[in-house]
């Protein structure tokens, strides 16, 4: 074996062992734990921005952009932020050991389905430091051991938060390797773990497309992916209009630059000639371009025409793709063709309508008169998100600490045969 | 392309055309088409026993054995049997869009978790043929397409089953292809088909473990895996004798040749002296060679010595491996050394100790003082199984109709925005 294997052999070795040990492990010390992290977060911010000051330097001289700077950045405010949000996941009820379902069969044996971790996390994420501790919580949270790989250009930022969590991890008597930051930048190394289906239980890529892809390939163990959202809103012949203005304006203008922001506009033909002019109007006073079809771009200045391949774009940017549609069907077949399964919404006041589109499309979230904004962890409840899933096996849509979680069957008896 | 890339390109479009197509089969017509499915068995028996006639002929002259001839071996009372059956998942609730969770945010937003098909199920499998229809009845029942790739050794029974399930879809107005047998026995076939992971959502590959590693090394999409069933049954010193002996000839005699049927025994070391030789004479009575460490094997005539291979294997065969073992801890640590996560079963009346036992030990199935036999889809109240899985990702243990299964988040609004 290289030196390299060796390292990651024993990097998953450790990780496998963790996880068993990590079952013994009460929730009240896992709390604790969090507690600790969220107080040291805060109390050794001078140092961590410090540290995180050498990978800003070293992200300016890689010239590396404005936003992605700014996704690098620390402060004392963001540190407190990311100590809330440990705190908060804390505060989650322990999801270790949750019957999430039970039958008494006719023979007194009792059935209980009960939460277990799926064991160990393979977890590759760029940029952003505070990733390193929110994946770092919501893994031990569900009792699995997490081996992070961070980006290169957040090495400094990411090797001092991970000593809060180790020393944390020892402080409160939790297995040492319960977490583990790979220390080697090495890009083969991703390759070498990837090889461990027999001790990484799952791997979670987050970032962009080719390293998603890659891993997909190359992964000998379960993925759990997230593509592209290509999200589209349907307005209706019978929305509402101001509701229909203000959803379509929230899902294009919010953050533009996300993964829920919506990318095409399917418009019904009543409401072209209607109140199409002004909802484009109120676009482009946000700054949106549109690039339409020939119907919505009658009467519309400055509106471009708008290609197939726009229809297949996520442009993570203030640029919207409008076409008008005959009926609600046509919507649907056109999200079949272009989306990409993430998130959907429909305006509407017709409820045939909105229920034909809610069983026909098939994305990870239908929104009925809701901006397309809502699909997240948090906004659904589940606390905290370690990443948003385009696939339909295992986990869907946000992912939380029950999506990476499996089950076992735990059967009480009193002495049954068959 | 090939002529075979060609035929199973069509198969794959064809089964995802269909599996569009069902979302809008309500439950009724589901129902209709599994009760005319069952008729059908009923009242074509004759010619299914004819043509399977043909199966049991060539099969007899491959030399199949007399157990694999009996699996192929389909008569008028087993057609009734099959019918009820498919009866039987026909009057199981509709899964397709129940809902499974759902929580009304501050904002108003109802956020639902809604049950919808995976899609498209690849399924492979042997020999027998009644699975044919148990695996049409549960895909479709689900709202699945399902591509059904039977053994050559079945051909001609699974020819006519599949007509008979395809009448039937043609008849109730069902997409036509939403079950398709693949009419090649080509081997290559399957490789095809695996390469497909953007047409089909899912393989499920029933057979050896050779079929399984291949299907799950070639497979471009996930795959429900089923591998070995090396059970245990640990007997604590508090277990009940007369209900620790019955659990234990159950758990090995009852069908020695099926995954869920125990492999080894572990004896805590105090009962060794006390009642073991009863037990032990018990089972041997039965048949059942014994295969002991030193320790159980002292007093008991015709015990074989163990190995450390033993440990590991799968017998499927009245032979039972015995080890003693110091106490429920040490049961843990060989269940982790040489278990393959299927089922393992406590017998005991200290409460502590089923405690650690169902904390400590991973398998899809902890049994606590019942028959490691009951690991079973039509016990666990799911109705009927697709297959038993031994991954922990996505279905863990017996798969059912929900098991086959995603979801979707769909989320009620009055115009939210965030």
């Amino acid at each position: 074996m290289t030196d390299l294997a060796n390292y990651v052999d024993t990097v998953a070795c450790n990780a496998r062992k963790a996880a068993t040990d990590l079952t013994t492990a009460t929730g009240e010390q896992k709390l604790r734990w969090l507690k600790r992290c969220a107080a040291t977060l805060v109390s050794r911010a001078d140092e961590i921005v410090a540290e995180n000051a050498k990978d800003l330097t070293a992200g300016e001289d890689k010239g590396l952009s404005v936003a992605m700077l700014d996704r690098l950045r620390l402060t004392p405010e963001r540190l407190q932020s990311l100590a809330d949000a440990v705190i908060e996941i804390g505060q989650l009820p322990d999801p270790v050991g949750e019957i999430m379902d039970s039958t008494m069969r006719p023979n007194g044996l009792l059935i209980t389905k009960v939460r277990v971790p799926l064991g160990v996390v393979f977890f590759i994420y760029e940029s952003r430091p505070n990733v390193t501790v929110d994946a770092a919580a919501l893994c031990v949270k569900s009792g699995n051991a997490v081996i992070l790989r961070g980006g290169s250009e957040a090495f400094h930022s990411n090797a001092i938060l991970y000593s809060v969590i180790k020393d944390g991890l020892k402080a409160e008597g939790l297995p040492e390797y319960a977490v583990q930051l790979v220390n080697t930048t090495d890009r083969a190394a991703v390759g070498e773990f990837l090889k461990r289906g027999d001790q990484i239980d799952v791997t979670i890529p987050r970032g962009g497309r080719s390293l998603i892809e890659r891993v997909a390939n190359e992964a000998t163990m379960p993925v759990i992916k997230h593509f592209d959202g290509i999200c589209h809103v349907y307005f209706d012949a019978s929305a509402d209009q101001k509701m229909a203005t203000d959803i379509i304006i929230n899902s294009k203008c919010h953050r533009p630059g996300v993964c829920n922001a919506a990318e095409t506009l399917l418009l019904h033909k009543d409401v072209v000639q209607g109140f199409w002019p002004a909802v484009a109007a109120e676009l482009q006073s946000q700054g949106v371009e549109l690039r339409c079809c020939p119907v919505s771009a009658a009467g519309i200045n400055g509106a471009k025409p708008v290609t197939d391949e726009d229809y297949a774009t996520e442009y993570l940017d203030l640029i919207l793709s409008v076409r008008v549609v005959d009926d609600v069907a046509e919507a649907v077949q056109h999200i079949r063709k272009y989306g990409s399964g993430h998130t959907e919404s429909i305006v509407t006041e017709h409820l045939p309508t909105a229920n034909f589109f809610q069983t026909q499309v098939d994305s990870s979230a239908v929104m009925i008169n809701a901006s397309t904004r809502f699909n997240d962890g948090g906004v659904f409840g589940l606390g905290a998100e370690i990443g948003i899933s385009t696939d339909r096996f295992h986990a869907r849509g946000p992912c939380g600490l029950r999506e990476i979680m499996s089950y076992k069957y735990v059967v009480h008896g009193s002495g049954q045969i068959r």
